[in-house]
């Protein structure tokens, strides 16, 4: 099987493991490594589409599992997809509702068929299945989809990680099917999954591989192994991807995990944290993570950081920034928003340059002198 | 005495009592008739400052009582007033705190001197007198002052309504030594009190005319009283007042209030509600108010009002906006304020539109026609 597909993957560079790369759609570019933003309801929160694009965004996620419950298929079908309806021009991945079924824990039951749960909006019985999956997100109309799969846990025995996986990637194979049966919107990216075991990732990956898909995600990551098992599934991982396809590590995370995610060869990220952070008065900065609400800003006159070009730090003080976040004004959230994903946009900007200038290696250890620990070090505060 | 200041106010033009006019200060012109979006904590809730400035605002109303709770008068002394803390740079009026003190009603005893309440925020103490509200809006740095006043209730018998009135006059003069003892930042508004009683109104704007205000506010209304006793109020209070100063009409109000006041020759507005509304969801447009949280909106791909020019209009749909709102999402509040602020920002500009066509009674005929109702009819739904 091959896919069709309006996505280009281009390698553009490497260096080390370290890749540089450009994803072409029909609605724009995508320069790798790309983290994108998520906009769970459709809305990347606190922002506007137009504020997005200033930072420098061009792709972002939106959430099938949600979308789905809310506003529904019918609202998204009557603006002709995702993007009309929240007025975003620029390509969308979704996922496939597999890891928001999984979080539900309890509430849900996985049969092979599928996944039946409760819906945390309104209570009714809703079914999630491979096929289902793939109709919604053909519905969304989002440029990259993903495989509707089973978020293997951790820990995970080495038997209850493969029935997981295999399960997984029969899953894959049937939403392959059902996303090509006709013209599809976009490009369908299958899911590595098979915990920390290496032979089971290695089983997964060459089970998508036989499907043809057009690009792959490493699932099941950032879900409470340590970063030292992450790192290694990664470095054992990667190695064995074909070149000409991207990786996307799905849920991840903090800058430090991009940075050591990018050294062992990952394109693509996506994260609540810094727009989840922001509404939490928590903002990124070189040297660390500021919170913005401690008495110690009151009247800081200063910026957030020094230096930084985001609208945020050009117009206004961290004593301002406080004094919204104690108020509990919106425009609080919007700046911090602004902020944090400016950092982050900056970051893969930076990421990227290095790459180009075949010195990651070095801005890796740029990176690590700033912040003041090693990869490996838990956070101070 | 006469009234140092740096604000100008040009009368261009009158059509009946209605009147067209600039103010003219160094941080730009304010045309009117004009409506001041209120910023109560240093922010328009929802916007930055260009996003004001984008659909035509030109000055914006800052809240002394609560902008002295929070962040407090050192933050603001640390930026060197209002305009850099929040980043605006266009004109700012500031009230006196004397509403808010007012509306505290069993937390505050009044006297002679000033007015003592318990700080909502803290349970702090606080003292507020027109010395104290001058000081504090020196600090502010705004650029037009008000007097410190008592908000005479409605309804108020006459003897209470003149001893009410006197009290303030008392302290218009001792808050506007006080204001311009030394160089002020702005300009000094007096504010005529006396209810619904047409000997105090007289009474009052004399004692005002002889302190020698720059600018006349008239407080005490939108308190409670019908609007055809405020309409009353204005009719027989403009024609008192002299021409060449600008006269603001306190906390008014609806789109037709102000067409109302308008036309008996009022030149300044403020008030929440287009702001306010737009947070719970009530959008206004031509034929009224529009409840975008109504179930008639979910699959509503039109825009709130068509042929209007705002962001909100021109980019989302009712059902997306309905979307936002019902997932709580941020992005909501601000499109809905965008919109709103809009709508009174167009009305105003059409409103001086009108006026210097010599218009605007016909303007006023096609305002009524489209909204279905008259002046003095109250709103159906």
């Amino acid at each position: 099987m091959s896919a069709q597909t309006g996505m280009r993957f281009e390698l553009l560079r490497r260096d080390g493991a370290a890749r540089r790369g450009r994803l072409r759609f029909a609605r724009g570019d995508v320069e790798t490594p790309a983290f994108m933003p998520v906009g769970t309801y459709g809305t990347v929160k606190a922002m506007t589409p137009e504020q997005l694009e200033e930072i420098g965004v061009e792709i972002i996620l939106g959430n099938t599992f949600h979308l789905y419950l809310r506003p529904g298929l019918a609202v998204i079908e009557a603006h002709q997809g995702l993007h009309r309806f929240m007025h975003w021009r620029r390509p969308i991945l979704t996922d496939s509702g597999g890891f928001q079924v999984w979080s539900l824990k309890d509430m849900r039951s996985i049969t092979e068929e599928g996944a039946r749960f409760r819906s945390p909006v309104d209570g009714a019985e809703v079914f999630l299945s491979p096929e289902e999956s793939m109709r919604i997100q053909r519905v969304l109309a989002s440029d990259i989809a993903m495989s509707f799969d089973e978020c293997t846990p951790y820990p995970a025995s080495e038997s209850e990680a493969r029935s997981s996986m295999e399960l997984s990637m029969r899953w894959a194979l049937r939403g392959y099917r059902a996303y090509y049966a006709s013209e599809p919107p976009g490009t369908l990216f299958g899911i590595v999954q098979g915990g920390v075991h290496r032979n089971l990732r290695e089983a997964s990956l060459a089970a998508l591989e036989d499907i043809g898909f057009a690009g792959l995600s490493i699932g099941g990551l950032a879900v409470g192994e340590s970063e030292t098992e992450r790192c290694e599934v990664l470095e054992r991982l990667t190695p064995l991807m074909p070149a000409h396809k991207p990786r996307y590590l799905m849920g991840v995370g903090r800058p430090e995990d991009i940075v050591e995610a990018v050294r062992r060869g990952v394109d693509m990220f996506d994260c609540v944290m810094p727009t989840r952070h922001a509404r939490n008065a928590h903002l990124f900065t070189r040297t660390g993570v500021v919170n913005i609400r401690n008495a110690v800003h009151q009247r800081e006159t200063g910026p957030v950081e020094e230096g930084c070009a985001c609208y945020t730090c050009r117009n206004y003080s961290r004593s301002y920034l406080r004094h919204l976040d104690k108020c509990g004004e919106i425009l609080g959230s919007h700046l911090n928003t602004v902020h944090n994903l400016h950092f982050y946009e900056r970051l893969m900007a930076e990421i990227r340059g290095a790459i180009d200038a075949g010195r990651f290696a070095a801005y890796a250890e740029e990176f690590y002198r700033l912040l003041g620990r090693r990869p490996e070090e838990p956070p101070a505060g």
